[in-house]
């Protein structure tokens, strides 16, 4: 039995400060699927979590019948097969492979570019008690969040949400990102006003409350993080 | 018009020495698409192929109908939309995950432990005239290796390939990175003899033949890259 789940109940296993944690999340809420959710800090060794990934990553997925379901975007198809009337990826085949497209932009390019010097110089290096952020990393992911929003205007501009006429997964993994972002302060948002204008109706739905509601311990968020009209 | 292609032909924009694509060109051939092979050297800006994939990256799919699908694990999914017959992912859903989540071990954490610190140091930096390689890189992707060799062997040691009863996506994504690291000679293979075995046996598969018969310009394989009995 592992450690701090019960039989029976599908289990998360996250962490506040895993942007692929928070996709998981969201999308789990918006598709309302009960989910009991366990927090692991899995920079720590731990045997019974290895054992259920041996990747040692957050999100991880344990279901009811004692499958377990691991890495952020393998849990987000798994969610859209087995709930498929609240899709999160259209029906159309074309647009589905956009809105994956998009998905993987904000998970690999966008986490490389600004999550990550971001992110994780600020919120980690405090979780870990590891010093003073570097102010290079810093100032790239300063710099770079830029063209990010700037693709968003781009998109929103033509589209009503960023893969097309329906809310995607694509804007799930976007404001995922963007919401671990935003929790320490460094999203420019007066500087792009129609990204903001697309931030603040994904924030406004049901399932962004359990972000909202985060608190990394230690590291309080950002004043306007968890105000709706930002 | 796009340079390099053809209306109405399938055309795949790609580099030798990008897993993501090579991994696309084996499933592609394993499905036995046609499609005509452009190489993109993506590091070089180029406003038409920016117009194509504003990420900027190979491979990206131009679609006879003028669609383009860009990501190497979204033209694999769309790929096995529009032609299931040949499945590269289980029918069972728990199997399906399976595969997914190794696909993503090899296309995120054997890319970074393995393929970037061995590859962008070996491969890249003679591509792109930028000298002598990190030898600490070099030592890190050497030492990551092994750990992934003997997952192979742990995996395949209980399965007939690494997700299942079947071939899938996530045998062709570990061999796409697993051949390049190969090209450079730095795959230990008598240390890990079930992984070599494993891959013997993609290998040996007709669609293997393309990328043996890849030679990077000016970087010439190991000796044995193209041997099947190696």
């Amino acid at each position: 039995m592992v450690p701090g789940t019960r039989l029976g109940t599908r289990t998360l296993f996250h962490h506040w400060i895993s942007p692929s944690a928070r996709k998981v999340r969201l999308a789990l809420h918006e598709k309302r699927i009960d989910v009991q959710e366990h927090v692991q800090a899995d920079w720590e060794r731990d045997e019974a979590f290895l054992a259920l990934n041996p990747a040692g990553e957050v999100p991880v997925l344990l279901e009811p019948n004692g499958v377990i379901i691991s890495d952020g975007q393998t849990i987000c198809e798994y969610l859209e097969e087995i709930c498929p009337d609240t899709p999160l990826l259209p029906g159309n085949i074309f647009h589905r492979a956009e809105a994956r497209r998009l998905t993987a932009w904000f998970d690999h390019k966008f986490q490389r570019e600004v999550t990550i010097p971001l992110v994780s110089e600020k919120l980690m290096r405090r979780v870990l008690g590891r010093g003073s952020p570097d102010s290079r990393n810093i100032r790239a992911g300063r710099t770079n969040i830029h063209m990010h929003l700037a693709y968003i205007t781009w998109l929103t501009e033509r589209r009503k949400w960023l893969a097309g006429d329906n809310m995607t997964l694509a804007d799930l993994t976007a404001a995922a990102h963007l919401s671990l972002v935003d929790y320490t302060g460094d999203v420019p948002w007066d500087e792009h006003p129609f990204a903001r204008n697309w931030y603040a109706r994904i924030k406004s739905r049901p399932c962004f409350r359990t972000l909202l509601a985060d608190v990394v311990p230690g590291v309080p968020p950002a004043r306007h993080y968890a105000d709706l009209d930002f």
